[in-house]
């Protein structure tokens, strides 16, 4: 997810839930329960292929959007619950109802009708959710599942108990919790509000016992539930994800290198990259091991993304511990477009309607993706302008944009580029099974090159300036 | 393109150009236009993401809706001219227009404010997009190249004027031309539709020079254009793609094989299989080099497919000969979305647009497509549930599904079926420079194997039935 999901409230155009007089469209169950709740004036029941399933999706952002992408191909229906028309899943979608993901008549109505319903983001209320199921509609993934990716107290204290990799934390509802946690940790203190935080929001790191308190007084005062974690020393973070279906069957894709900026999503690499040692690829095995137990103990459907730290023990032997869990197709999925067969959007799909998942084989050796990320400023030359440049200079790049209007630090697109089939060589390939292992892999410098070149491409993406000073012939 | 495309007048559900009060959406120059002619009641302004090209595609069926799909990902605006609210592409776009492609009006009205106009079928009257040209709309491809994909003497006289090998081939206006024709082929006679026809439509094959006689009479009475050309003794049918921009570029995807049945595209393999020979590696040289000349020669932009027939000459060598022209993205062409790095139908946006063309790199060692065509009778089980069967037995099935409504013989889906990274071997890459070179290609049992599969996959699909009697353990 890359902006707080809009509310109609909060927007500049916001949909009335009043206006209802003059919609266009026939009358349909959930059409009629929106008469009294959410604006279907962009609704299209049309859209509907007869025979094919419905997806609600609650939420109007890229992974919104590219989950119609996919619905498109499998020739299913997504309507989405959005705040805006002009909203990035909105642009793509023929049936959309404009509402307010809060308001459980507006969620009661997109509800209606749907094979499942499902989440571009977390924040729908649990007690909405609550109130769906207990009149028979399929949410997936679950509340009771969807809490441990809303609340990282909850999170935690469920992974402790199922053995899962996770640091030393507490419960901080007072400023002596939160000094006599800082005092237990050497001061390595994470501060996190338990709900609410994305990219890098919600999250601080204090210097120090003073500024600990202060802040965990100031929170408190300001009615933020608040966690601690000790800090961790990274080597790097790793993304592992996995697919499951309600009736119990779950894939996993590689697990991927990400790189954060700010908190941010910056880059993935897929697979993650590996010596060939014996603790890299036990960790690798590890941490896809982890987010199959995890997806099946917490009865998440649907994709997971499990967030992890690559550290080191002790004894210098690498090691994961778990950062966040989201629920959805997660930024470090996205790579699954170009890079796999089935894409995280596909298998989200077909996971929340339990049917059966798809292959995740690799098609390229390797996949990098960078995410396009607003700057400072919104450059002079226009995006359609600076898509084509990087296509002069990278005809392979897969430019992936969103419908958004520029925000400095907003998630506007992403790149990914992959090494080409069969010129890959000299490395090591963890996943032998997925189909990439009667070849080597790609070699160290194949995947520098290729990271380089995504970040290149999405810098010049950003800002219409190539990093390294390049300039056509 | 699968079925003729409808027109609002033989509609079941036909769009009324005449209702137009009653629109929800607000105007803009291209809405006024509207109010006079199409039906906007579906249309979206709130689609176009600012500063992003709209692309008008006139047509509603699934090469639309795959091209909307593509769009999705550029960030750009497809806006359809659609005859149906629930045509297959309209069901999965956000800015719909109902209307009728042979009204001069409704075609201007959609196409205002277009970066570009393009096409999923050849039907639109030329007359109408001359004087949309001459308004200073940016119709790619022209009518200058399209009559070529409209008119097949047109077609053939050009080819041959420019030395592409095409079979013996005569303007028929008379039963003299065909019994003179019919004689001097030896009875070889393959009579065609000059205009309309398409997959096995408007083409006979007469028996003898008495049936000769009479069907064109017939088809002369009846006021049907004719041609006739040589049949041709074929070893295969080729297709060789490529997209080229009105400034000149052209990329080429490689040659692929296709398998026709009762004149309906069943099957394509990319690449073609080849034997490695000097004599079978040179037709699929010339195939490609053919279309990139043709594109030129004709000033095609967009996507053309060139269908080809391979035979041999006198001397026992394979060549080819050309079968047919289609302007558009094209059935042998629905495997680069799974089998290669920038898809047919993102490649015809970003050529429409003038905009730099993609890799067309491999990303499977081989790929194969095969299409889902409506059976004598609708299968009592449910399409999805045909899906997951088919997902069960073979989890790296990519299905695609057009939202369409079953009928015999109709281009409901696809199937692709790629051979997984790194397991090719022993065979031959006829074009090493797309990335595929420092590999062995895949051998002749990987390609049989996977054509079965794929085959199979179609099948269950059409009738719910496993052709080799698989049942799950």
């Amino acid at each position: 997810m890359s902006d707080a999901p809009a509310r109609p409230g909060a927007d500049p155009t916001p949909a009335d839930p009043g206006t209802t007089a003059g919609s266009t469209a026939g009358s349909t169950a959930g059409r009629d329960a929106g008469s009294a709740a959410g604006d279907w004036r962009l609704a299209r029941p049309e859209a509907h292929a007869p025979g094919m399933p419905l997806v609600t999706v609650i939420g109007d952002g890229q992974l919104a959007r590219m989950t119609q992408q996919a619905g498109i191909e499998l020739g299913l229906t997504v309507r989405l619950l959005a705040a805006a028309p002009d909203a990035s899943a909105a642009q793509a979608t023929g049936d959309v109802v404009l509402g307010d993901y809060t308001d459980p008549a507006h969620v009661r109505a997109v509800a209606a009708d749907a094979a499942a319903v499902t989440f571009d983001h977390e924040h729908v209320p649990n007690e909405i959710l609550d109130e769906l199921i207990a009149d028979g509609v399929n949410v997936q993934p679950q509340p009771s599942a969807l809490i441990n990716a809303q609340d990282k107290l909850v999170m935690r204290r469920r992974l402790r108990e199922l053995g899962a990799p996770v640091p030393p934390f507490l419960d901080i509802t007072s400023v002596e919790d939160a000094t006599g946690f800082h005092d237990a940790v050497d001061g390595a203190v994470c501060l996190k509000a338990r709900r609410g935080g994305y990219d890098g929001k919600g999250v601080w790191f204090p210097e120090g016992r003073e500024e600990t308190a202060s802040l965990v007084a100031d929170l408190l005062e300001q009615g933020v539930p608040l966690m601690a974690e000790k800090k961790v020393t990274l080597v790097r973070e790793l993304s592992a994800m996995v697919a499951r279906r309600p009736s119990g069957e779950s894939v996993a894709w590689p697990v991927v290198e990400s790189v954060q900026r700010d908190g941010v999503c910056a880059e993935a690499v897929a697979p993650a990259p590996c010596d060939g040692s014996d603790g890299a690829r036990a960790v690798l095995r590890d941490a896809e091991a982890l987010a199959v137990d995890v997806a099946r103990e917490l009865g998440v459907t649907g994709v997971l993304a499990v967030e992890l730290f690559e550290t080191t023990d002790d004894a210098g032997q690498p090691q994961i511990i778990v950062n966040e869990l989201a629920m959805r197709p997660h930024n470090t999925g996205h790579w699954t477009q170009d890079g796999c067969v089935t894409s995280q959007f596909e298998q989200h799909l077909r996971a929340v309607l339990d049917r059966p998942l798809g292959s995740t084989a690799l098609t390229a050796p390797v996949t990098v993706m960078a995410n396009v990320l607003g700057g400072a400023t919104d450059p002079a030359t226009p995006l359609p302008e600076r898509m084509d440049e990087v296509w002069r200079r990278f005809p392979g790049a897969r430019i992936h944009v969103y419908g958004k209007e520029w925000r400095p630090g907003r998630k506007l697109g992403h790149v990914t580029m992959t090494l080409p089939v069969g010129v890959a060589g000299g490395g090591v390939v963890p996943s032998p099974e997925r189909g990439a292992g009667e070849t080597t892999g790609p070699s160290e410098e194949q995947v520098a090159t290729l990271r380089a070149q995504a970040r290149l491409a999405a810098g010049y993406l950003v800002d219409a300036e190539w990093e390294d000073g390049w300039a056509p012939e």
